[in-house]
């Protein structure tokens, strides 16, 4: 199955800015996207990434189709999806996400099968009908299935907590140290990031030694 | 299998005042608590929730096995653990667990399986190691973790967003409102809650009209 991974490039994770410069921030979403560009080379999927201008990363250059498309990444997702389906659809800041996720996805045979991620977001998403289109704004799993059944079409929900593990926010940062085993888990750690146990749910502390620009 | 559920009366569900009152806390936890025990009651295991004090609630009065244990709940919990294997324990925030996601634990074969929260807890756990002792103060899941390997035991962790979804922070409430269809799903509606788009992840406000005592 096609697989197509968005990626903006102009200012990704915008959220991390109060632990991380823009620099790291552009450096750690591509970590990110490595661990999910990794998950899906381990199946029979191809991966292309469909990115708003040029990624210029040593970790990304030699491996994938990358695709830049200068419209809105909601508007390059669907002509995509109006040309091919099936298209599995998965959000490049997933660093837990694992082969054996991609499979049941690719494996689901719904008209739509969502993923949502935590707060109503939609972090995977395989349409088969070919009439769908996504729109990746607000509370997008509520938006997905309605859309699914304004076209009559069939929508199955995965449950998965690796896969609605987005990350966006510095508390999100926990997951990644806590149950990665990647790129972007390394990165964090060469970063100076340990975890803080200090207060109710587990979060994230810096050491100063850490600083990455690349 | 038997099913202890822990719940603490005293102070439930602290982090949720900023937006409900203590008497609507006690009624919102315990609304969560009776999702949990529907789920486990529609599978063939028991539940008996493990408490500190007694629960004065209409909602769960006549259906369960209540244990009043004034000791520490994590000592409470592995007196038990001590005297009867395989023993599942389901935190009582889960309100969007359902009878599939009890079924799948129950049926792990492992010495110790672990569905994970989210930052670093431990929402569910099957013990079949009767060595094994909870401990559920700062990143259980890692220490539950390393208690097993201490002990020799095999560790399965399961995968499941609906079991990671503990409600203690405001914005937790929005998963419920987005994914939940049961009592706790129900209370938050009456309260006057709804999700809100406007930025960012999807949180929650609240109308004026929905204050709730009971």
């Amino acid at each position: 199955m096609r697989c197509l991974v968005p990626f903006g490039v102009d200012t990704p994770k915008s959220r991390l800015a109060p632990v991380l410069s823009a620099a790291e921030r552009h450096s750690f979403a591509t970590a990110m996207l490595s661990d999910v560009l990794d998950a899906v080379d381990a199946t029979n999927q191809t991966a292309t990434v469909v990115t708003t201008a040029p990624i210029v990363d040593d970790r990304l250059a030699s491996r994938v189709d990358i695709e830049v498309d200068d419209r809105e990444l909601t508007t390059a997702i669907n002509a995509r999806v109006a040309e091919t389906t099936p298209t599995l659809i998965l959000m490049a800041d997933l660093p837990l996400v694992t082969p054996t996720d991609i499979q049941r996805l690719a494996d689901s045979t719904a008209g739509i099968t969502i993923a949502p991620g935590v707060g109503g977001g939609t972090n995977a998403l395989v349409v088969r009908d070919s009439g769908f289109r996504v729109d990746y704004h607000g509370a997008s799993y509520l938006d997905h299935r309605r859309t699914a059944a304004d076209i009559g079409a069939t929508v199955r929900t995965v449950d998965s907590r690796r896969l609605a593990t987005d990350v966006d926010e510095p508390a999100d940062l926990a997951e990644v140290l806590i149950h990665g085993t990647g790129t972007a888990h390394d990165w964090l750690v060469e970063a100076g990031f340990e975890l803080d146990t200090t207060a109710g749910r587990v979060g994230v502390t810096r050491g100063k030694s850490g600083k990455k620009d690349g």
